[in-house]
């Protein structure tokens, strides 16, 4: 498509959202400026909007227009237990599916040394200091069946250990290699409950 | 998903692309949020740099940049043919396979009645002055082979056949129903050449 600037800066934007190719952007660009330039100004704005007000919660990593997520500033909420997932949306689906009434800590990824993603990355090192300091009996393991989804949660077991903390593994009801935040919500209550000592 | 305002604005936003569902949305918003805040800002602003440099061609409709687009603004097109499209995808699609010199004029549309789409929403009074003063010869209709697409070339070789205009269809060779944008260049091409009065 022989484009003029704002016309192919638009379609290689969109190129960055995942699962969207040249046609299915070159689609979106045509539809949003021939179409529906109501559409268009409002994900600006959106998208302006949420860059500016939404952060990572200070204690537990997931997306929040807070300091604090609504978890972590909740002081009915259990301290004893902690959940660690991948992502907000499996915070997202977790409270919704489950009712675990613990706290959360969000990775926002998984180890994987070859992309440069260590422990730093993931923030374990202010994880560590909450298991030494902040009550944790249990740390519940939620991330992914993924080969790296497992090796992460064989280090986190490991870090547990070392100070003393039980470590569980929601059971695998979930499809293996399958992604935690599309299971529908009885598999992963049945899971959730099913959870083992790892 | 509970979400606070920002990040709930930001999936409704996307909700908004075409073929894009609310787990997509969701998907989508987690992505640029956790992972990939560049490709949010330069999302933002390609969409308000799109906006608000890009509109309609004067002449022909197409998305440009400029008051005439780079065909329209050209000595060198052949001024007595004029190809009538659906929308500027397909003057890219056109212009890419085929030889063609000619002109063109971008519907943004199809008739549609029930939708509100007549000969005004469509541009059509510019049209019909157009090819009354214009010195157009031949009114080629590259329309979509769609009950609407086609209903769209009739009403417009009617309005030909009323300033003794010759107009040509081109030829199916593309499949019914298909969307002229997605044909394989040599397909479009060879429809294009074997295009027949109409
Ligand atoms: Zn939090
Ligand atoms: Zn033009």
């Amino acid at each position: 498509m022989r484009q003029s600037g704002a016309i192919s800066e638009l379609i290689d934007a969109l190129r960055c959202l995942p699962g969207v190719g040249p046609k299915t952007a070159q689609r979106m660009t045509l539809h949003l400026l021939q179409r529906d330039r109501d559409a268009a100004r409002r994900l600006s704005e959106a998208l302006h909007d949420a860059l500016t007000k939404v952060g990572l919660c200070g204690q537990c990593r997931t997306l929040t227009e807070s300091t604090l997520c609504e978890h972590c500033a909740n002081p009915a909420r259990d301290r004893s237990q902690l959940c660690i997932v991948e992502s907000p949306a499996e915070v997202y689906a977790i409270s919704r599916a489950t009712a675990y009434k613990g706290l959360f800590f969000v990775l926002n990824g998984r180890l994987s040394p070859l992309d440069g993603i260590g422990p730093a990355e993931l923030g374990l090192g202010a994880l560590e200091k909450r298991l030494k300091e902040d009550g944790v009996a249990e740390l519940i393991l939620a991330t992914n069946t993924t080969v790296e989804g497992e090796a992460t949660a064989h280090y986190l077991s490991d870090m547990a250990r070392r100070h003393g903390i039980r470590t569980t593994r929601i059971a695998h009801g979930i499809p293996f290699g399958g992604e935690l935040e599309y299971v529908d919500g009885t598999t992963l209550s049945h899971a959730f409950d099913g959870r083992k000592d790892f």
